[in-house]
Order: structure tokens, then sequence, then C-alpha cells
């Protein structure tokens, strides 16, 4: 049996999940700080499992009191926890990609038709430049996003580092995801931002991305740490084979 | 023979040049506007043929006088200019962004090694947040930049229509040039605006690559009104095959 | 009495309102098209006047069947509601953009505050300076957006034609609003998109500020045209005194 | 009578000067760091004063042994040099703010009037929405940066502490005036990077802008930590009183 106390975890829909995974530190006097977390499999009727309340537009909030679960819940080995989170956060953040640009691709498709129907001041917004130029835009968003997250999938499948790829894959592709929803609002109006398209959710859902599986500004440290490591080593950052 | 006589052309290089290209209308009458003109080899040594000026930073301007040149420097048929042109310009953009990507390359790494040995207000560069997020933003849009150009290359290839792809990488490539360029300057401080480094020289043409070939605002319009003309037709835009 | 009738209208918080004011055309024979409506306050429990639906975000779709109200209900003379509109959308925007201000200044002292006790990868985000570039940039744009409201308004009390001034902190204010409240956000992490904060709402709220009182294309257009009136006249614009 | 010597100062114009202001370390033994330098006039043709060479597009760099000037070439008192440096580079950004003002206003004049000689592609320039949308930019960014030098100016001229006002528009005003001349130069295609017309050279000196008197990067680091200074003390920034 293990046995852990926690206050005010944010866990993604505890309300309605039947377990949850919870990472925490089981090896306290271990030397390595990547090697004093595990990774539990806890039941979220488990007694001491209290779900403190849902928090709105996001999370609930849970508070673990002396929680006991069976040893074979424990996911790997004890003190493995940070290891397979950074296993599963890798693929994880492109996944996001992928979810990403299936989002921005719906949007881009809905602002296009939506351009083709509606007049005002004159002429179609089809036929407007400064709509035109939303779309170009996008488009070029779109293209790029994909083909950087196509890169840092080669790579993970040949097994090469793709770690630099996917910090700059899951950074800008939030940034394409956000400002593809956002011209699609501008063309659909007061329309854009009603529940009567998918928009509005979408846009709102995109703020999270800038946040979630690390901050933007993480992130862009990583990328520049990496990098700059080459440069330090009297060698120089190659997009194609890093 | 042909003969022809224009006003103020303004050519790159005349002054050092031993022929140039005109292109002009051949065929007035023809009702196809894009059948009109033909392109023409004409020796910057033939009698008519006058250096006006040097554009200071750019091109020479000629004045043609009733040149007379030998048929044979006719390149392909009369009234097959334009032809010829558009099938130059396509393959032409994407040699720019081929050197662009390499420039681009070339200001990351002086960029990159600059921050590793320039220490201010308390630490090296390279320690500096705002300067990391220059280097992983340059790392990103070069990476986008260069699997853009490699895309629209393999559907060339392909004998694919790429045109919004060349279209996109144009306008996108050019920004990308420009930004890396711009932050590589930024971490060089006074030093980046003097000769003392090639970033002088390429900021300065990396603002060309905004116009020639065709203006960014002209491509905008382009791939917007291609892509818009796939919904037109009930289709919708796939950025992994139009 | 007048009576009218209409279709699908949206209308802010007709639900819970005790009366709307209909803007209708009610001179259609008039030749100057800026004449032809007028504008009619109608009590929501006017018969005929039907709440379709509340629309998810935003306002009512209400439907007017053959509403019927006395005389004394129009607001000015008849034909007089796109002049009474005008009048009154030129002020109102002034009050966006003020209410805009607050809301900024709101959220720039939430990210302050939030910068100086949160901790995170080795020191408070106040000592990171992706951070303190999102604070220097929120407090120019802060400082920017109140000092041309404050010049539109100047020009209002003086009398002045202030039409360019206010389309220009329409559209600058919207946006500033926007990316203040954004970096407050992506600052408090997780926390900032749930309704633990002001800031989840503010942010969603925002978004239509770039729509409502005419959407930033419109107003982006209008500028421009009446800047280059002033040259068309061989005149140029003077930002002072337009 | 004093004496230095220095390697390689870079000093503006000083090949063209009558004399060069030195600011070196005279009290090396002084506790306080910023009372150990002091301005001393050298006139260039001192001995042991030696112009190094021109350095392109910039500065020459100057080489000074064992250079001796008279006493009363001291500026104020020994050790004031730092104070004195501070006291003129406050004003100094503000004055290089005003000049910017006027680049920016003579780079939008001759943006419009070429819009509106310049047919391309079926229409004016001026008639295009994408172009409409530089005029309107340009001007709402001209009429922010003219109105924050004019806030700036007028807390200086009331006494009031004013660093926050003139690192802001510093920053702020160095970006308004690339980002004008460079839509001036769109409009003008090559025509704007010949020295056909004064933009070529002005956007080549407005990216010295963003380095001279302290590059962007210093400026936002110091806004910030003087704004988060009042928030540690319980306090808030107010744009209006700083």
């Amino acid at each position: 049996m293990c046995q852990c106390s926690y206050q005010l975890q944010t866990v993604t829909a505890a309300n309605i999940a039947a377990f949850t995974t919870v990472f925490c530190v089981t090896e306290p006097e271990e030397p390595n700080r990547h090697k004093r977390a595990s990774m539990i499999i806890v039941p979220t009727n488990t007694p001491g499992c209290e779900i403190v309340r849902v928090v709105p537009t996001m999370d609930c909030e849970i508070r673990l009191t002396n929680v006991r679960v069976p040893k074979e819940n424990l996911l790997g080995s004890r003190g493995e926890g940070f290891v397979i989170a950074q296993k599963k956060l890798g693929p994880g953040r492109i996944y996001h990609c992928m979810r990403w640009l299936g989002q921005a691709q719906r949007a881009f498709d809905l602002m296009c038709n939506r351009t083709l129907t509606r007049y005002a001041h004159g002429s179609l917004l089809s036929d407007k430049q400064m709509i035109q130029k939303f779309i170009a835009d996008s488009a070029t968003e779109i293209q790029s996003a994909r083909l950087m997250t196509l890169e840092a999938a080669r790579k993970i499948d040949r097994g090469e580092d793709a770690r630099i790829d996917i910090a700059m894959i899951k950074v800008y592709g939030a940034k394409v995801l956000h400002d593809v929803i956002d011209r699609a609002i501008q063309v659909h109006g007061a329309l854009g931002v009603t529940a009567d398209t998918p928009l509005e959710k979408m846009y709102r859902e995109a703020r999270y991305a800038r946040i979630y599986a690390g901050p933007d500004e993480v992130h862009t440290a990583t990328i520049a740490r990496r990098i700059l490591r080459k440069y330090q080593q009297g060698d120089s950052w190659d997009p194609a084979n890093f």
C-alpha cells in the first residue's frame, strides 16, 4: 500500500473521472531531484479523495487526505515519475499540435465560406483586400505549422532528438491556432462571438494552448538554451539535423 | 532585324553587363494581352542603347533609341514574352527563398556567437531572456521557412501546381529574412549597423526582398483569390495537395 | 400610432429590458438614404414584440409582428434616425475607450502583483526579462491609448471634428485592451483562464470590442479615406489639428 | 593638466570635428561607481589624438595616447561625468523622439501622395484596402507617439520624474519611425529603396534609433523595474502621475 495527502490539486475532469494519476514525491531523500517523484493511479472513489470544487471553465480542485491505494497502482518503478512524465509530454505536445491543425483548418473553412456569402459596404467580404490578407496569412501559417508538426513527428519516428522541434511547434502552433480563429471570428462579426458557430468556444480554448503542457516562455527559453549549447561547443544549429 | 525605342528602363547592373534582356510589346494588335510582348536580347553596346545614369543603391536607368538587333536575338517566338517571364519567375522566386535561407542562417550564427561573448549589465547576452526569445523566434522562423521552401520545391518537382506555395514562401520568407537579420543586428549594437559585419548590407538588401519579384501585397491577394476559388466551387483548401 | 414588423433583430439584454429602441425605415421614398430611418422606443411588453431566444454569450433575438406604439415614442423627428445614431455613436465609442482603459489598468495591476509573488524556475516572475517586457509593453500601450482617448475627448469638447481621432482610438484601444489582458492571463498561468480571477471574463469581452460599434476594418478604411481626402486637396494630415 | 590614453573609442564624426568629449575614469579609488568618471573636452588636434579609421556607415575609431589638455577643459567637477551624462541623456532622448516625429510625418506625406498617383492592378493604390491599412496604422502610430512625446516633455517642464515616460517613448518612437518609413517604402516599390526619395536613407538611419541612447532591451527592463517598485511598495502605477 502507499499513502498520500495533498492539498488543492487541480485535475481536469476529476468530477466525472473514475481515476486520476497522482504525481508525488515518494523518495524525498534521493539526491537526484529528477528521481524523487512517482506516478500512482488513484481511483476517485478512494476514501480521502475529495472533490473540493469545480473551477469554472477548467478543472476540479481535489484534496487527498491519507489516501491509500494498492502497490500495483504504481506506474513503473518508484522514483520514475519524472521520466514517465517526460516520455508522455513530448508526444503529448505533438498530439496537441495535430488537434490544433484540425481546429485551425476548421476555422479557416468557416472563414472562407463566410467571406463568399457576406455582403457589406458595396461588395462581398471576399473581394476586400483586408479580408484577403486574413486568408493569405492564415493559409501560410497553417501550412508552416503543418510542416513543422510533420518534421517533429518524422524526427520522433526516426528516433532522433526532437525536443527543439517539439518546443518550437508547441509555441508556434498555439499562436497559429489563435490567430486563425481570431480572424475567422472577425469575418463573422457579432455572430462569431455567439455560440451559433463553434468559433467562440474554439477561441476560449485556444487561449489555454499557450499555457498547458508548459507556457510559451518556458519553451522559448528551452529552445534558446539547447541551441546555444551547440554554439558553445563550437558547433552551430542545423534545422535539418538537430 | 527588330527595332525598338524606350524611355527610362531600370536594369540591374546594366552599366557592367554585356547584354540586357528587353521585354517589349511587339504585337500591339493581339487581342490576348498576355500574347503581346516578346523578349529580346540587346547587347549594351548596340547603337542607341544608352546608360542614362546609375541609380544609387540599385539599378541603371537606360534609354533605347532606335535600337536594332538581329532576329536571332528573339527569345522563343514573337508574343511569347509573358509566358517566358512567368516560366522564369516561379522558380526564380524559389531561388530567392533558398538564398534567403542561407542569409538568415548566416545572421543566426552571427547572433548566437555574439550572445555567447558579449557581456553587459551583469551577464552574457545569452543569459538574458529577451535575447533568448530572439534566438527561439528566429530558429522557429528559419525552420518554418525552410520547410515551406522544400514543400514548394517538392510540388514543382512532382509537376504539381505550386503557385500558392511559391507565393506564400515568397512573402513569408522575405519577412523571416528581415526579422532574423534585424535581431542579429540588435545583439551586435552599434557594431551591427557598421560595415564591420555583413549584417548592415544584409539588412538593406533584405528590404528589397518584399518588393522584387512582386510586392507582398500582390502575392497576398493572389493567394487569397486562388484559395477562395476552391471554396466557390464547393471544395476547400488542402495545404497538402493544392 | 406607428406600426412595424421585423424578423430576427438581435438586441443586447432584451430579455431583461423594459424597452428597446428600434431603428427602422419609415420614409422608404426619401431620395437621401441617410434620411429614411427613424428611431422609436418600443416597450418589450408591447403586443407583437417577442423574444425568440437568448443567444449564448451575447444578445437576444427578438421578432416584432405588427407592433404598435404611440406617436410620442418617436425619438426626434421622422427620418432623423441616422443622424441620432451617428450623434450617439461618436461619443459612444469614446465611452467604450474609457471603460477599456479602466479594464486594461485593472489587468495591469493584477499582472504586476502576480509577478511579484509567483516564483518559478529559480526566480520571481518579476525578475524574468520576458515578463518585464510584458509589463513595459503594456504600460506603453496603456499610456498611449489613454493619451489618444484624452485627445479625442478634448477635440469633442472644443467642438472640433474628432472623427479620425475617435476611429483611431476605437481600433487601437480595443487592441491594447486585448493585449494587456492577454499578458496578464499568461503570468497567471492556468489560474488566469479560470473564473477565479476577472481576467477570463475580461478576455472574452475584449474580443467583442473589435466588432461592436463598427469592426476594426470599417474604421481603418474610414481613417484612410478621410486622411487621403486632405492630400487630394493638396493639403496634408496634421495630427494636432484635423 | 590631465592626461589620458585610450584604445579604440568610436566617436561620431571625429574626422571632421574640432573637438570631442572624452568620458573617462579619473577617480578609480572612489567607492561610489557613479562618481568615478569625469568629462573632458579634447581638441582633435591634440598630440596623441589619432583617427584610426572611419567606420563605414557610422563613426570614427580614435586612439588617445598620452593626450594632455589644460585643466579648464574639464566639464563640471572631477567625478561628475556620470551625472552630466545622465542629465544630458534624458532630454537627449526626447530630442530624438521629436526628430523622429518629423521624419515619420515626412514619410507619411510621401506615402499618401504616392498612393494618390500610382495606378496598379486596376486602381489607384489609395483605393486598395491593404494600402489604406498602411495609412490608418501609420496615422494612429504617429498620433500616439506624438502625444507620448508631449506628455514626457510636459512632465519634464513641470519638474516631475519623467524617466518612465522618456524610456517608453524612446522605445515606442523608434518603432513607429521604422514602421511608417517601411510602409512608405513599400508603396513606392523599387523607387523607395533608391536614393531618388529620402526614404532609403531614412530607413537605414531609423534602424540605428533602436540602438543609440540605449538599446530597446535596456529601456524595456528599466521601465518594468521602475513600475514594479511601485507595486512592491503596495502602490500601483498611475500613467498620469508617475
